[in-house]
């Protein structure tokens, strides 16, 4: 079995037509591709209407999508009936225009909270992407392009996974967005994402597979410990592709969920770095996860990467890591810290529970665009990774407005 | 029964003196002041060495204590043998310099981690800290400024307490530091802060009044969401004062450790806005206390406060009300916000579920420097209050370095 990465995105699926388009900070993309779809909602109590409504299209849909529409430039969240309306509205207009069953398009929203949707303006933007709809790349360049809100680059990924040399396989291509408001919770989505694949596999297996993804992928990135409202993965299979194992779709749709998790790090509002944090040798995995995601959770640890600062912090790591309510013991005197960057080699920072004399290294190793720590526990066997950036200035400027 | 604040800070406590110095960063203060002690210590499982070594001396030395020595400029954190040593060390010598027992002395220490402590520095200055023990108010402020490290200004707090207008009543007075690094967890103490009275008061009735009036107070700000391997809070009890009530002791002891809260909350790091959340009519106080504080933690309602985007924090504020996830269920339609600032007169941003059309008024409303955000659940009669402050480019800038 061999998973490749492909180009694409989402049209990398037999079966798959996207577009989109964007005036402003209003954009609209639009997705056709049949088949069964599972999805993973935000679990914010105050869930956004086109939330609301797609989790009940999946359910009285029968399971099944025929397209999905986007916007950006409002979340239509805390929108009360109106808000539902206008979600219901979207289907109806995506249903007439492509002739398929309301009850099998699905609505997501990305924006500022609280304002109402300009319908009229939705209206007319579907129109013309209706026209623009291919199965070319540039259409998932599109549609993802569409969705961007305050992300500086667009979010594809595809991979083709093959039994043989014979290149018969099946693909699974995602669009994302999502730089700032990310905090996902365990078993929850994040951000929008769409995916799809032509691999042929039954709803049971299509859900499990992307719980597991979401959860070493998504649910490992954070940027501001924030949760949206509006959070949504949605994963359609076409089944026009080959046949697969659950478990070979399982790895390569966990390299989509991956890669795509890692574009969001590193597109993290007002980042100059991407940071990677693998926790080794944990008790558990879940030990593992809330030691990594709680240490690219700390501002303080966010704010000494920025200002390059190992001693500062290594030390902030320590608290942080005592702090995981959820942890069991945690025993200082054999924690290691190790950092590796993509501009100097790596240094040992903490050795067993000590901070290692790094006088004149100290600054250098932080130089990088791109940071690995690791952190060994050495209380057990299992790791986890997770990814977001540093805290900047920028950070601070793109929130204020 | 009357609460009246009184100046002095620890020293208008019967039985108590206090002094200190500060040379660049690195500061020491003593107090001296025998009596029943209690303490509540970080949940943090790293826990510097002095948190530990104080924790054991209340519970070995029989609950009590005749002295506090506190450090500045080094915090004692992942130290091994050699960071308990020196804590035990500089009890030696405040044992030595008093003529108290070497059981009876507190440690605390606050600064960077994963340094070894200056012991011939501390020497020297509790030298000259004990010639300067004094009774008198400014022994109080000089101890207050010894231990500040990004703190902007000195905190203290003193209340009498009295039964009648003869005025023969008793005392609580506290200092702390803390602006940085600040994100209590629920039962365990913040930051330092040494509390003394005059009171004549059973460990037991000691301990409640402290657990009761640290959940009302330090564990309801936010800085950062941060926790420290260094918090702690102590509370002395000398005797020397007259005679109150249980209930009457805790009301005052709320009086000053709410006023310390409030002026951490006012000194976060690069803060320019002091906000306090009361979210009220909620189900449970716990409930009430979990979204207050989620408010005040939120980096993007920060952001959005220190904009002064009034349609972003109130947008912010429902999502993040949504995320708490130990809260039962939240019904977005009721959920109203009004603000109150010290500038301008108050505003109803969200009434029942519905943003209000405030153009023009939007901006002016978060101009001012204290800000207070009512959120009113409407779905019970308990509220909560906790207390925070905006999210700037001087937090990054304080914490790059």
């Amino acid at each position: 079995m061999k998973i490749e990465a492909v180009r694409g995105g989402i049209c990398a699926v037999k079966g798959v037509r996207a577009y989109g388009l964007k005036e402003g900070n209003k954009g609209l993309a639009l997705i056709e591709g049949k088949g069964i779809a599972v999805g993973m909602f935000t679990l914010n109590k105050i869930k956004a209407a086109p939330v609301r409504f797609t989790e009940q299209q999946l359910e009285n849909g029968g399971g099944r999508l025929s397209a999905i529409i986007a916007n950006s430039g409002g979340a239509n969240s805390f929108t009360g009936d109106k808000g539902m309306k206008n979600a219901e509205k979207m289907a109806e207009l995506v249903s007439a225009s492509l002739g398929v069953r309301k009850a099998e398009v699905a609505v997501a929203s990305t924006g500022h909270i609280g304002k109402q949707l300009d319908m009229e303006l939705i209206e007319r933007q579907l129109g013309e992407v209706v026209k623009g709809l291919t199965a070319e790349e540039t259409g998932s360049t599109a549609a993802a392009k569409a969705i961007m809100t305050t992300d500086t680059f667009l979010k594809e990924q595809a991979v083709s996974i093959n039994q043989n040399d014979e290149g018969d396989g099946v693909a699974i291509g995602g669009i994302a967005k999502g730089s700032g408001m990310i905090f996902p919770h365990l078993n929850t989505a994040t951000m929008l994402c769409f995916i799809y694949t032509d691999a042929s596999l039954g709803a049971e297996a299509l859900r499990m597979s992307l719980k597991d993804a979401i959860d070493n992928s998504f649910n490992m990135v954070v940027v501001d410990g924030d949760m949206s409202t509006n959070d949504l993965v949605l994963l359609v299979s076409t089944g026009k592709g080959g046949e697969i194992s659950e478990e070979d779709f399982k790895a390569g749709l966990n390299v989509v969920c991956t890669e795509l998790a890692k574009q969001m790090a590193q597109d993290g509002e007002g980042a100059t770095k991407f940071i990677a944090v693998r926790v080794k040798r944990a008790a558990s995995v879940e030990d593992a996860r809330e030691i990594a995601r709680a240490i690219v959770r700390s501002p303080l640890v966010k704010c000494a990467i920025f200002g390059e600062r190992l001693d500062l912090t290594c030390g902030r790591i320590i608290a942080t890591i005592g702090s995981c309510t959820t942890v069991g013991e945690v025993d200082p005197g054999v924690i290691s810290i190790n950092v590796k960057s993509d501009k100097e080699k790596e240094v040992l920072a903490v050795d067993k529970g000590a901070f290692v004399d790094l006088s004149g290294v100290a600054r250098g190793i932080l130089n990088g665009k791109e940071l690995l720590i690791e952190v060994d526990m050495d209380v057990g066997d299992v790791e986890a990774t997770a990814w977001g950036c540093d805290l900047t200035y920028d950070y601070v400027r793109i929130n204020v407005a």
